[in-house]
């Protein structure tokens, strides 16, 4: 069979398309509860809603596969990529968009087979793109392909991060003398869209070079690698490494040059690994 | 005459639309000129093409009026709001976004009489998103009335900020250290979109609770800051008086209570009034 995932890929489309039309259903209708009750319940009730959705629709046509899911994880679930084809999803991310309708919220659905990313989907819905990136075949948004920006100058690029909700002050310290010192290299801008991938599907575009982020998680960016990777750029983790899912950890750039300049930079915390043996510690 | 402007309204929100697929074209179409050339000249020609057919528009139609336009200014004409009915335009709002394609651009253009702004009119040409504010008759996008979030709570909030164009040491040390304040007040997170009148929007339409920034011009938040009033915001100056459209520095808010909790925490710094004599000291 010379091409095994077509199918499942194509599939994977449909149900974050459906997944979709159930956040933008949310935020067009739910605002007033929102307003009226606790944002964090209703958050989390979209969002386990959302997966409980994409997880059952994948198991009904895919029984044997694997699964690592944000809202599984936290209910105990295990957060291992082993060789079994496995599905790495996140229903809503950003999740503080979402509260706030900040009209930038992603359903992301990874999928790796032996621990190699083969598709990544990237619905933001309230944009209605929908990227989509499959390995060695490119990326699309809405059909249209993808480039990276042809830039190598590091002085004329535009950079994304974001200051996670980590707010422990020496977290927070390195969060912002690192976003410092890349301002100042300097860089034309630095922007914060407030999702992991729908910053790393913009690089993806070539509106911007680079993205950057400590303490983000798998399900946060395992879809978005591929739809990077296969628009021409790279990924890495913080030390100029190849990137690893579970480090906690991104540097997506455009090339090596400007991902490498990044890196250079980031002042990196320490953050439990994702596939870390769940303990009392709590995720941050 | 019950209702004099509505007619200079409905002709700014025709002539932002035209400004705004002519900047649609030029980031679609002139995307290799851009890469070949410095970007910098063609942003200056997109600028400048643009701002001509906004003032030859209006002067047409209303030949007898004032003008106060972010190119015109750069050029060496006053930048002062006199009696007379005045036109304050920025052609392109989100330069460096232009520059790399970052999908937030706006055309704005406010109207004031004897000194009191009467409408505002803000095109998010890449999102197809046309904000109205009509003093009196409240905001709209794409004739969907706007309101404010009801938030009261500051550490419920969304807050939406820049770094800016400045690289002076001491004025990105300020900057950086504002910022830290606020994210650690805590409030939710913190958002940079790169254009001024697009994140006083999303404060107009609900999605972010405050907006703050100093360094930026009268016509980057003259149009813009009808809008979030009509949408049931405020806006004051950093130290919580009344906004003055010359001073450099503004802070939108859904509401007194958070724009004042925001002002609080920020350390201005001096930048030369839009309105001061013209000499050798350039704007930045």
């Amino acid at each position: 069979m010379a091409d095994p995932w077509q199918n499942a890929m194509d599939y994977a489309v449909a149900v974050a398309r459906k997944a979709g039309a159930v956040i933008r259903h949310a935020l067009q209708n739910d605002m007033m509860i929102m307003c009226k009750s606790s944002s964090v319940d209703l958050v989390t009730k979209t969002d386990q809603k959302v997966e409980e959705l994409i997880l059952s629709s994948i198991k009904e046509k895919f029984p044997t596969h694997s699964f690592i899911g944000e809202e599984s994880v936290s209910a105990g679930q295990p957060c291992v990529l082993t060789e079994s084809p496995t599905w790495i999803i996140d229903p809503v991310d950003g999740t503080t968009n979402f509260v706030h309708g900040f009209p930038f919220v992603a359903v992301c659905i990874g999928f790796a087979v032996s621990k190699e990313l083969v598709f990544g989907v990237v619905y933001s819905c309230m944009e209605d793109k929908m990227y989509t990136g499959r390995t060695g075949k490119g990326a699309f948004c809405n059909g249209e392909p993808l480039h990276v920006s042809k830039q190598t100058d590091i002085r004329q690029c535009l950079v994304i991060s974001e200051f996670g909700s980590n707010r422990e002050p020496q977290v927070v310290s390195k969060i912002f003398s690192t976003m410092k010192k890349i301002l100042c290299i300097p860089v034309h801008g630095v922007r914060s869209i407030g999702s992991a991938a729908i910053n790393m599907c913009l690089v993806a575009s070539g509106s911007a070079e680079a993205y950057y982020e400590m303490g983000i998680h798998c399900w946060d960016i395992a879809a978005a690698s591929v739809i990077v990777k296969e628009a021409g750029g790279v990924l890495m983790d913080a030390e100029g490494g190849p990137l690893d899912l579970m480090s906690r950890q991104v540097v997506a750039a455009n090339n090596r040059t400007i991902a490498e300049r990044i890196a250079k930079e980031i002042e990196a915390f320490p953050a439990k690994r994702d596939d870390a043996p769940q303990g009392d510690t709590p995720r941050n």
